[in-house]
C-alpha cells in the first residue's frame, strides 16, 4: 500500500487553498473557469467517468481522508488532495464546513450546442431553459433531466450557471453529468431545434393541449420559462404549446416540477417506441 | 371613503410588534399557535375565504398600504394593520424586509385527521408524509397538493410544520389552503386509511409496479418518505408499493417532485371517473 497522497495544510492563508477562499462571496462574482463541489456524493460523481469535468484539487478534513483518500489514490492521475482541519477549512471558506469535503472543478471549454443533440432519426429529448435565474430551479431541472434520461440541457443567455455551487448541490450532482451548452438567445434555441429535426414544445398553462392527452414527438425540445412571466409569447408563437392538467382554478407549478412531469411523459413515450 | 385603518408605529420596541420580533430566531423555537406570513400573494390568500386561518395582525411598510389597506378595510372584521418604515420593520424582524408585507396568523385548534377524508364511496386523494423534516420539501408538496387537487395532507409525528415560514413561502401559500392534520405515528396513518376505505400507496424506487402502468384506486392515501431512508420497510409491508419509472441506473427524485408525479396520475385517473 502506498503512502497517503494527502498534503496536510495548517495555514488558512496557504496559496494552494486560494481557490477555496471566501466561497460565498466568490459565488457572486464567479470563478472564471473553476467551480466548487461540496460533499462526498457529488465529489464521487465528479471523480467517476460519468463526469466530463477535470478536478483541479480536493480539500478534505482528516476524518474524511480514510474513506475518500483510498478512492483517489487508485485513480490513474489523481488530483492533489489537501487535508485541513474543519477549523482551517471553515476559516478559508468563510463558513463552517460540516461535511469536510470540498473540491475545485475546471469547467473546460464549453461544448457546441449542436453536438449535444442526438442525430436524427434517433429519438431525442432536449430540455431548453429560457430566462431561469433561480439556482434551485436550474439544479432541480438537471436532477430531473438525469432521472428521466434527457439527452442534454440547452440554456439561453439569461439562464444562470448550472455549475454554481448551490445548483450543483440541488442537482444531486447531475449538473456534472448531464451534458449542457449555452445558446446566444432564446431564438437561437428554436433555430437549433429546427435544424436538428426537434419539435419545440413550449410548456405553458395558457393552452388547451394537455401533455397527457396529445401524441408526443420522438424528437423534442421541451422549453421552460420562469415561473412569473413564463416563456416569451413571440417564442411560443413558433412552438407547439402544451399544458400540464391541474385542479380547477390552479395554474401554478414550480418550474422544475413542471419539467419533471414533461420529461416523465417523454420518457414513457420513448420507452414505447 | 373611511379613514385608513392603519396604526403607524415608529418604535421597534412597541409591544404590538412583539410577534414580529427576531423572526429567524423564533422560527427555530416555534411560536406556540402563531405563524408568520410574508409577501403580498400569501397575505391575500390568508385573507381570502380559501384560508381557514385567522389573521391576528398585519404589518406593512407605507408603500404597501394603498394596495393592501383598501382590501383589508372592506373586510367585515379586519385585523389590526400596523404601518412601519422598512427600517423599523427590519429592526424588529432582524433582517431586511424588502417586500414590506408581514402578517401573523393563528393556527387554531388542529383538525381531526378523520374529518379531512372525503367519505366513501366518493373519490379521495390524500397525501401522507412520513418523516419529512425539510421545510422546502413539505412546502413544495403542499403546492403540488393544491395544483393536483389533493383533498388533504396528513403528517406523521416526525414531519415538520407546514406553517413554518419557509414552508408557507415555498408552498406559494398552499399550506394555508390545503387542509392538513397530524397523526400520532406512521402506523396511525395506515390505520386511518384502512378505516376510511383508502388504499395505501407507498412511493418507493424499490418495486416493479410503475405508477403509469397500474390501475390506480379511486380512494388513495399516497405515502412519501424522506429522500435518503425512504419509507420504513415495516410500513411499506402493509401498502401497495409503486415506483416512478426513471432512466436506467437512476433512482433518485426529489420527494416533492415524486409527489407531484403521483398526484398528477391520480388527478388524471379521477378526471376519467
Amino acid at each position: 500500500m502506498s503512502a497517503s497522497p494527502a498534503i496536510t495544510i495548517d495555514d488558512p492563508a496557504d496559496p494552494r487553498l486560494a481557490p477555496y477562499a471566501s466561497i460565498r462571496e466568490r459565488d457572486l462574482v464567479g470563478r472564471r473557469g473553476r467551480f466548487i463541489v461540496e460533499g462526498e456524493v457529488t465529489l464521487r460523481l465528479m471523480l467517476s467517468p460519468a463526469s466530463r469535468f477535470r478536478v483541479e484539487s480536493i480539500l478534505l478534513s482528516p476524518e474524511r481522508l480514510p474513506g475518500l483518500g483510498d478512492l483517489i489514490e487508485t485513480m490513474p492521475a489523481p488530483p492533489p488532495v489537501y487535508c485541513a482541519s474543519r477549523a482551517v477549512m471553515g476559516a478559508v471558506a468563510g463558513f463552517p464546513m460540516h461535511r469536510g469535503v470540498l473540491a475545485v472543478g475546471l469547467s473546460g471549454a464549453p461544448p457546441e450546442p449542436a453536438g449535444l443533440i442526438p442525430p436524427a432519426p434517433a429519438p431525442a429529448t432536449v430540455l431548453g431553459l429560457v430566462g431561469l435565474t433561480n439556482h434551485d430551479n436550474v439544479g432541480g431541472l438537471f436532477r430531473n433531466a438525469a432521472a428521466f434520461g434527457a439527452d442534454a440541457v440547452l440554456l439561453d443567455d439569461a439562464t444562470c450557471d448550472p455549475l454554481y455551487r448551490k445548483a450543483i448541490r440541488v442537482s444531486a450532482g447531475a449538473a456534472l453529468t448531464v451534458p449542457f451548452a449555452r445558446t446566444a438567445s432564446p431564438q437561437a434555441l428554436l433555430d437549433l431545434a429546427a435544424r436538428h429535426d426537434l419539435v419545440s414544445l413550449a410548456m405553458t398553462p395558457g393552452t388547451e393541449a394537455d401533455i397527457a392527452d396529445i401524441a408526443l414527438p420522438a424528437r423534442a425540445l421541451v422549453l421552460l420559462g420562469s415561473e412569473g412571466p413564463g416563456l416569451p409569447p413571440d417564442l411560443m408563437a413558433h412552438c407547439q404549446r402544451i399544458r400540464i392538467g391541474m385542479a380547477a382554478g390552479f395554474d401554478s407549478l414550480n418550474v422544475a416540477t413542471a419539467g419533471a412531469i414533461a420529461l416523465h411523459h417523454l420518457l414513457r413515450r420513448r420507452c414505447r417506441l
